[in-house]
């Protein structure tokens, strides 16, 4: 049996940006996924979803050979990891995959991610592969190709590696040395929305006031580069200023919502250092940054705005095998 | 007996910007201050507040002499002007003034600007001098000067002149020759704020971040450049998109409140082209502009969210002698 687990993440400066090749920053979070691998002695590969008990048996031969289009459900980019796995590696025997994770789906906290990686991680390992991080995330990557339209690849890699992340789409990431023990609060509203129609709709109103996007996109590079000295230097005070300066451009590019607003200023009156969405906006989560005896305060505060509260530490635990 | 009325103002775009020299926009509405005055037969001066029913009676000599410092009183900035009104214009008999105002105080619609500019205008009538447009500014300016610390001159110059205007310090103003004819709907929170605070506020944020507040100016000079554009063609859309950008500005720099933003939303929501803060923030006012059909429900949903509700129409009527 192998058991391993990955972490979810937060966009703590630069979502949207990101996606016109201007800088971001990303953190991994100590909410994880975790998948157990164990061979079976039938040619099926079974995957079982704890959280939900939703499970499906895959034909071992459909899985080795990429007939995976029919199998259309939840579980399918982990199918499609394990085709692309079975091109490398020789799979001879079933597994039992059983996935059981912390980190809630679509508000933007990377699970889907996480779960690919801890899936490869997983597979990898069972098979016996002395696999290095890179394997990792090229694997886990095949996956997020299907789960997200245009995936920027921050999530496998952050969910990958832990720790802090400096990214740009045409330069690739850049670990950030740091560590933050102050907790980050997580808020998540109940709105639904779509990450792919928040990005399409950032991007036709930029294309439709190209020069005043210009200069938030410039002003977003600075507050990052601003950040990344505060983050080294562990000034919350400056970190949760960039996030309400960060907060105010993703209002002005239209992903803020009233429920977003009241989560971000009942953390701020609470005494958090600074709020903003986190992720594509429009709904989903937010993210504050406090000292550890304010926990309490403004997690209560979020919850009695309407928000699901997830008190949570930046990690520097990426992948791992639990022995 | 002379009556004379001069109307209120709203920030249309770069309200805070324009303290450091960027570009901004005002417009008059049809929120109006009306003063009367009347010889009288004593050597008083006598105002009286019609909305509050608060008077005072001031002597004579005390306000040809200077001697005010002590009237310390919401007429003051009218008897700072009567008295340099006097330096210029033989006064020999005393005056009764009745002050009438519609616009509400302290929310950033320039109220006292624009019982100043009625003030010096039926002052000037009364006493048969045939004044222009620059002797009331220049007048209604000194009061200004004693109501707010460091007057744009945007108040006076807007109430006199009616209309909109592009204003930038270092240039002065210039009229901006359309006419609007939809709605302007203005919500006000009740939050106490002072204007010269946030102000404060906003340059102490500007000179902690100055390559990204240089950034955050630029881009509101071009949303100005922008809404000249929209506002010649009167495309309300465009308007209103500008608006929503410009707000976000003013939540970088820190001058929105939950309050407003609540308010801002309500009417976003319920169909208004675009809602922004308008004047300090901090709490205030914010406006929305919409389609005539759409002023009964924008306004509902204010109302349901706390605010007062004015409903107005941008103004060319500047100050104005009742015959």
């Amino acid at each position: 049996m192998v058991l391993a687990s990955a972490p979810a993440k937060i966009i703590l400066f630069g979502e949207h940006f990101v996606v016109s090749d201007r800088l971001a920053i990303a953190a991994a979070i100590d909410l994880r996924a975790k998948v157990e691998a164990n061979f079976n002695d039938s040619k099926i590969f079974s995957f079982l979803s704890k959280k939900n008990n939703f499970k499906i048996d895959v034909n071992f031969d459909d899985v080795v050979n990429g007939r995976i289009n029919n199998y259309n459900s939840f579980f399918k980019p982990l199918l499609f990891i394990l085709y692309e796995i079975s091109k490398c590696l020789k799979l001879e025997r079933g597994i039992d995959f059983i996935i059981d994770s912390d980190i809630p789906i679509g508000v933007g906290l990377g699970s889907s991610a996480a779960v690919s990686v801890a899936f490869s991680a997983a597979t990898l390992k069972l098979l016996n592969y002395n696999f290095g991080m890179k394997d990792i995330i090229i694997f886990a990557s095949k996956g997020e190709s299907l789960a997200h339209e245009r995936p920027s690849g921050i999530d496998p890699t952050i969910s990958t590696l832990g720790g802090i992340l400096v990214y740009r789409r045409s330069e690739g990431f850049r670990t950030l040395d740091v560590s933050i023990n102050n907790p980050v609060i997580i808020g998540v509203t109940n709105e639904s929305r779509s990450t792919a129609e928040m990005v399409m709709k950032v991007l036709n109103f930029k294309a439709k006031y190209p020069k005043i996007f210009d200069f938030l996109y410039e002003a977003n590079d600075i507050i990052v580069y601003e950040a990344i000295e505060a983050l080294k230097s562990n000034d919350l005070l400056k970190i949760g200023e960039l996030m309400n300066i960060a907060h105010g451009l993703l209002s002005s590019i239209g992903v803020s919502s009233l429920s977003l607003e009241r989560l971000i200023y009942a953390a701020r009156n609470a005494g958090a250092y600074g709020a903003k969405i986190t992720g594509a906006g429009g709904g989903g989560a937010m993210i504050a940054v406090c000292d550890s005896e304010k926990i309490g305060l403004v997690s209560k505060v979020i919850k009695d705005n309407g928000g699901s509260v997830i008190s949570s530490y930046i990690s520097n635990c990426g992948v791992k095998i639990h022995e």
